[in-house]
């Protein structure tokens, strides 16, 4: 398999370059192609090094599989960037879990990444830095158990599919894979390997979010009829930055593609709140941009104007995407993307029902009987007594090791549990592939100018109640 | 013609019957039908009694027409229930206005209205209250210059149209017709008796929405990319009251039809910031809509099992209907309508663009360059340093009078300014036209599916820039 990062071309280009390597599409892929008839995605397409098979629908769902327990959990990284250094050092907290591996191309972060791990005393990782393929060894590896993958986005899933069929449970940071081929892909490969592949979501541990989804359960909001998620996030200065980004690779995006990116951390838990695919499933997804103003405008007045590689670019990209999601209960989601526009930081984490509201940024409630006068309360009685149990179990180890206010460490907290524990994930491949579908389905939306279908990786099982993210309470790890 | 307040049958079913009564479609029509394919709507309608001659586009527009000169401006009032009374003493308190005329089916309202001018020292109007059609004897008094509708939504477009084919001047209430064909029709009478027709916009004339105004027009947010604005009232209790609205005539709404009744609160001022028929003009809208959940469950709870009609009803209206509007300029506006969710008001209020954004509920800024480390900074100091001419001059009276926090006597006292003074209105019939049209295709527009075409009003002339809200200082009314 070419490795997309073996190169300099634009991410489009390297797709481009990978589809046409890639073979074997079948049963699944025409399945996907006439279900979803809005888009004119190729039909999924899989590794050539091992190639799978297609199979019928839902013989070896993932829903409701526990992990093996593991008396020890081997972590492998692949990606040492910002987001990748940040987790590094969370993983190696968690006890039981020891890192193994680590990857990037990059030899002096491989380096560092090791040192630091020696540093606080844990043994050295295997090294895997012989170029921008070297992540297949490290997916091949027997002494890994889990690869966490925080790479550029377009690496994501031949990584994520490589570490798979090498016979590793895989946890990607948003997305998993920026096209519905490819999460459809994802979907079978994870059901073929009996392995579990899901988003690192760390929104969807944070502590409100924890909170709002257990009170949702609780039915505090009545009848949900809306909620509204969202990644406001003003990344101009990084977007910009000459080193923050590897080879600046996000900022390409905005060159190539006008879709909502990067929606899952509003998103995911406004889905949870609403049982997405535990009851409810999202049915339709219909986009809508203004314009892109904002990276040019930064630009004008605040790059260097030898950045001959800079200037050579047009954005493409919407400031804001914002994504109306219909789901078969008959609720709507807005999701919403901007990193362009100068502004604070928001999710908009908003949930409303036929008995009250829950709003973020700031957070405030209202809620009946017991609010009147149309006066926003204090939400903080209401997150303090609804508080998640994990939170209540390593909060303060949390946010002692910082993260995000702590929601990273309780993820991958969380997520080490349950392998350790044999117990079901919080967040599985369906649920993963359905947030990250809200990527390439807002491009296609606003190609077509209306709504388009969101496939049910579920194959059918949506309907049944079960346990996510509101899990039941686990022994502390020692 | 037969008056839809004449009996007791629902809106829908008198429109329907008053639809069969009308004739007269003319070349607009079949223009409007062409160039909105979207929905079934019927070709504009004119009213028998005195049919309006088809005409070609914009051969008297009125853009730009400033209103004849008036040493005295004679008033009647259509409809006295709590919006009517309330507005009656703000004109009466407007130096050299005279409320001459008032109507209303309830003889017991006129007389009380009347009593209350008598009370402050004011002549008595004429009274109309011989029943339903005697609307049309104030539509032809002599002694009226411009007519203020503040009835049920379904009477505003047939009362309308007579006080203008009886030679008046009107402002009516949000929304100025409910249906598109209507919209359409009274551009044309305003257009053909040369007579201005416009929405009595409140909250446009809100000190924080003209402020607003001012600081796009100054171009503190750089490029504006987009807008939220919207009317998130929770009226429940006002919807199940057995005296608040006439006949409980409001809540009949939420049974008939599914569409965002009333955005214009929130939509006008982000459509003003963005110059919508000044520069700009609204393309197309898609809607979206949350389930009816909040009126059954209120009526659950709190409704008197007796009152028979209303647990014979079944509300079709979805809670939360949200338009996402495109312009020609590319900017994206999200109106929002829910006036059935538990939850305290907004209007959001909201514009964003390259270089900033402003928020409301609670009013918060963000600009720059002089804003950074993504903090919210407090939007008052902008607020007073973009303060409208208006609110300076008035304002201290308006917040005396009360209506709104004192925006309803700006809105009174600046329409009665440009009467006096012979000025072009800040809001004319194409603005007003174009804002309503919301209304109706938000509708149309949850029916199909998918985006629908927005009628250019203006026949061809949005693209031009003119004065608007953002006005030229004028004398004060003695």
């Amino acid at each position: 398999m070419t490795d997309p990062a073996s190169d300099d071309r634009s991410p489009s280009l390297r797709r481009a370059s990978r589809r046409a390597l890639l073979t074997g599409a079948g049963a699944a892929g025409i399945g996907l192609a006439s279900a979803f008839s809005a888009t004119a995605a190729p039909a999924p397409t899989v590794g050539p090094a091992r190639p799978f098979a297609p199979r019928p629908s839902s013989q070896s769902s993932m829903i409701g599989v526990p992990f093996e327990p593991y008396d020890e959990v081997r972590v492998g990284i692949i990606g040492l960037g910002n987001r990748g250094m940040g987790m590094l050092p969370l993983f190696d907290a968690v006890p039981g879990v020891r890192i193994t591996a680590i990857a990037d191309v990059r030899r002096e972060r491989v380096r560092e990444a090791s040192d630091r791990l020696a540093a606080e005393g844990s043994r050295r990782p295997r090294e895997y830095s012989r170029g921008p393929d070297d992540y297949q060894r490290l997916a091949q590896a027997d002494d890994v158990d889990f690869v966490y993958i925080a790479t550029p986005w377009e690496e994501h899933y031949p990584q994520a599919a490589a570490a798979l069929r090498g016979g590793k449970h895989v946890g990607i940071e948003p997305p998993i894979a920026t096209e519905l081929d490819e999460l459809w892909s994802l979907v079978d490969i994870s059901e073929e390997e009996g392995l579990h592949c899901l988003l690192m979501e760390n929104c969807s541990y944070g502590r409100q979010e924890l909170a709002m989804l257990k009170m949702a359960h609780e039915g505090l909001f009545g009848d949900i009829t809306g909620g509204h998620g969202g990644y406001l996030h003003d990344l101009r200065d990084l977007l910009f930055s000459e080193t923050y980004y590897y080879e600046q690779w996000r900022r390409r995006w905005h060159t190539q593609h006008n879709r909502a990116f990067y929606p899952m951390h509003g998103l995911a838990p406004i889905a949870a709140a609403m049982d997405v695919n535990r009851g409810d499933r999202m049915l339709t997804l219909q986009a809508s941009s203004t314009p892109a103003r904002g990276l040019a405008d930064y630009r004008e007045r605040n790059v260097d104007p030898d950045r001959a590689e800079v200037w050579d670019e047009e954005y493409v990209a919407g400031d804001r995407v914002t994504c109306m999601i219909t789901t078969e209960q008959g609720r709507l989601i807005r999701a919403v993307h901007d990193v362009s526009t100068p502004r604070p930081y928001s999710r908009i984490n908003t949930l409303a029902g036929s008995r009250g509201v829950l709003e973020d940024y700031p957070s405030r409630i209202y809620l009946e009987p017991e609010h009147g006068d149309h006066q926003w309360q204090d939400s903080q009685p209401y997150l303090d007594q609804h508080d998640h149990w994990l939170w209540q179990d390593i909060g303060d180890a949390a946010e002692d090791h910082g993260g995000h206010g702590g929601m990273d460490y309780v993820l991958v907290y969380r997520l080490m549990q349950c392998m350790r524990q044999g117990l079901v994930p919080d967040i599985d491949v369906y649920d993963s592939a359905a947030w990250c579908a809200a990527v390439p389905l807002s491009e296609a939306s606003l190609d077509s100018g209306g709504p388009v279908e969101i496939p049910d990786f579920t194959r059918g099982q949506w309907e049944e109640s079960r346990p996510g993210l509101d899990s039941e309470r686990a022994p502390l790890l020692e």
